[in-house]
């Protein structure tokens, strides 16, 4: 089998079917991490030693006839604010390489280990998680596997830059306002933001903590379901996450998606963005047979209320840095965190209860309505460095404008899948699928009918 | 009967059982009014044809041996920030007198009539509920009965006064930081902060969502009880509200207070007060044979975070009026919305996440504790006009240090009831008897053992 291609669920299946061995699988990653990374920059970690003795212990449990569960041998990394065992989180700050090492393993690394993955190492990202680009200031920009004089997308970038370059078919991300949506669609792989709060964030730095969500980065909708149904289940070390109790979507994806009212969000999802990407919902819509449409009001202002929210939170959770070693931060992310520190309080509880007005808004459209469909980011991967571009005839900020289409769905925790458009000799494009809060089966069931139909693929390029 | 001194209780005890009729407390009850508000400037609307007609009705209902309900003919008032149906809320500003009557009234006040009783008119604020002693710049200063050169306190200063004065037996107010407990202490009566979100709010101006809580004021425990018990129950209207089922307080006053833990709180609470506003903790403490103390930690950093969020929340609420119109506001009150207009973010997130750390360290206190004593204010009631006083040999600002105790607990929502001391000859002082979330019960179980005592009352001055 071709491992670079393979998903995760195929890799695990020839692992357990004893055709190829879990070591000779994490061996073959280790190696093409060693030989690729420096064109892509996506590791900034790679825990060789700990990743062998895995291999090497579940290969002893195979041959002992023991179930090595469903990621068997699946070679996977982590953005690097999510903690691993003795390695310092660095949550791409440069700050933070002066902390102590990881006590323990995430939650959510923990859950994956064990059902049989296997982790490699952590992933490069926007300092604090604070941008949509992955340039970072003191660990260098990661690139597009897709064309490497382009950004991967952030904050999550090395994630999906790992997945998109072949190097494992799972990664792990982080999406505050965009951070796992807006990389899987610059770098033409999937990328899962599930309902606010019902994964566990225990172990991973936070940055708006109202805000974050953990996610998986894959190339096929079974193990973005997979992973999603491991990692489900409370965890009293994260208080908020869910006690509701799991809802597996794996056994689910072949339910189709008779009867289900889907429709693409109209109005300021259709408007400021390249024509490729709003042609990427229709063809999606198309393949649906989709003719509807909703109108998600207020969505310029939900991105509003959500950039105060962030930046004040963020200011906070920084304060103490940000007034004693600002030369120490990223850049970029430095001014925004001072930006932040100086939005007035009044800002920040109009946006809050804007917050409420517009989830009681959405409640009200879920009503009528089980799926919307909308673009993730307005454009293609754009070149490294580059900082304005042009949309409609109109320049607008690069960094910001990427996530225009994503804030105002994660700022009321909806669960969104980014799923890549099969666009042959273009760069890639993602198309979001939104539920209500808790319809997360819904949405893979509908990414699974699409990647049946071949509108949806990640290829490694 | 003496109308003047009897509670809520005695008198719809007379009412049922026909002793005397609803229609003539209520004309008692709106001469006293007549004759001596303006002594007091307690009230700032009186609704005498509505309150006639009520009574009219419930003696009819009487007449045909029809329940008229726990409080038949007991006359009650409300802070004017309640929207009473046909009447202008006024939440003592001068800008809402421009708006339209209210549609219908409060929740709480059509459960108080639903029992019987008789809403007789509206009382004197602090603008917006921002303050601590009633001296409204647009509607006046409210008197304090015990001594009419000096204040009643507030914000709900008139609910409290119109109890202490003898108007009425029973009076509805609200409290944010403490605003219906510092009256309550300096005007001698009883007033109760139950949990935050157990009593519904719809129809109520609010001032700080977070923190705002409805409660009576009363001169008898069981008029506490009792009205507690009629105003408990879930509200469609007021998301907010609580829809775990009552618990009826009033069949548990006579259970005592064998077996409870009952502490003394030192450290911050037994500091910065007047030496007779400690003793009358000692009092209570010594009646119910207390020798335990508890400390609460971070008081001080409960209190300027309750202060920061109030000012934060208020000024948002009032944002519009404050950049269009600021000259028609309470000079007082004005100057700290703007105050709060100008607070950072920051401020606010920061003192929100210590707002959490707080609430789990006082779950933790009460694992080993019932009930807690505390001061209500560190003094009497200071003189109308008067800016500053001196405490301990320092000179503090009268208007914030009213609050000092009371804030620290309505910032996590706990119930709390001040109780009058018995102090002959000496202006009145309250005691705080605090529980945790939900264990109202317990606080006026203990209440009515300092009331048999002796140690506690609220008699007419």
């Amino acid at each position: 089998m071709d491992l670079k291609q393979a998903d995760a669920i195929a890799t695990a299946i020839s692992v357990r079917s004893g055709e190829i061995s879990v070591q000779a699988v994490i061996t073959a990653a280790l190696e093409r991490i060693t030989a690729n990374n420096e064109a892509f920059n996506c590791f900034t970690a790679v825990t060789t030693q700990t990743a062998l003795a895995q291999a090497e212990k579940i290969d002893r449990t195979i041959a002992q006839n023991n179930n090595p569960g469903i990621l068997a041998g699946v070679p996977f990394a982590v953005k690097n604010l999510y903690d691993i065992a003795d390695l310092t989180t660095l949550a791409g700050a440069k700050i933070n390489s002066e902390n102590p090492s990881a006590k323990r393993d995430a939650t959510a690394i923990a859950r994956l280990q064990q059902a049989g993955a296997v982790l490699v190492g952590a992933l490069n990202m926007d300092e604090y998680a604070y941008g949509f680009v992955t340039e970072n200031y003191h660990y260098g920009a990661t690139r597009n596997p897709h064309d490497p004089t382009r950004i991967a997308g952030g904050s999550s970038g090395g994630s999906a830059a790992a997945v998109a370059a072949g190097f494992v078919p799972l990664t792990l991300g982080t999406d505050t306002n965009g951070s796992i949506r807006v990389p899987a669609s610059l770098c033409g792989i999937l990328g899962f933001k599930p309902t606010y709060g019902r994964l566990s964030r225990s172990g991973v730095a936070l940055f708006s903590s109202s805000f974050d969500h953990v996610g998986p980065f894959a190339r096929s909708v079974r193990d973005i379901a997979a992973t999603f149904d491991i990692l489900q289940g409370a965890d009293p070390s994260d208080p908020v996450c869910t006690t509701r109790p799991p809802e597996l979507c794996l056994p689910q994806l072949n339910h189709g998606i008779e009867g289900l009212q889907i429709a693409v969000a109209d109005g300021y999802f259709a408007q400021g963005a390249q024509p490729e990407a709003l042609a990427a919902v229709a063809q999606v819509a198309q393949a649906l047979q989709v003719t509807a449409t909703v109108t998600i009001p207020e969505a310029h202002r939900a991105r509003a209320a959500a950039y105060i929210i962030t930046a004040s939170e963020g200011a906070n959770l920084h304060f103490a840095n940000l007034r004693s070693r600002p030369q120490d931060f990223d850049p970029a992310t430095c001014g925004r965190f001072l930006a932040g520190a100086l939005i007035p309080s009044h800002w920040y509880v109009q946006a809050q209860r804007f917050r409420q007005w517009y989830r009681d808004c959405l409640r009200e459209i879920f009503q009528h309505v089980d799926i919307i469909l909308a673009p993730t980011t307005p454009c293609v991967a754009p070149p490294l460095g580059q900082e304005m571009m042009l949309i409609n005839g109109e320049e607008v900020p690069i960094r910001a404008h990427l996530g225009m289409y994503t804030q105002p769905l994660s700022f009321i925790g909806l669960p969104v899948l980014s799923v890549p458009m099969q666009r042959p000799g273009a760069l890639p494009l993602g198309v979001q699928i939104i539920a209500a809060p808790y319809n997360e089966a819904l949405i893979l069931r509908v990414a699974a009918v699409l990647e049946a139909q071949g509108i949806v693929s990640a290829p490694v390029p």
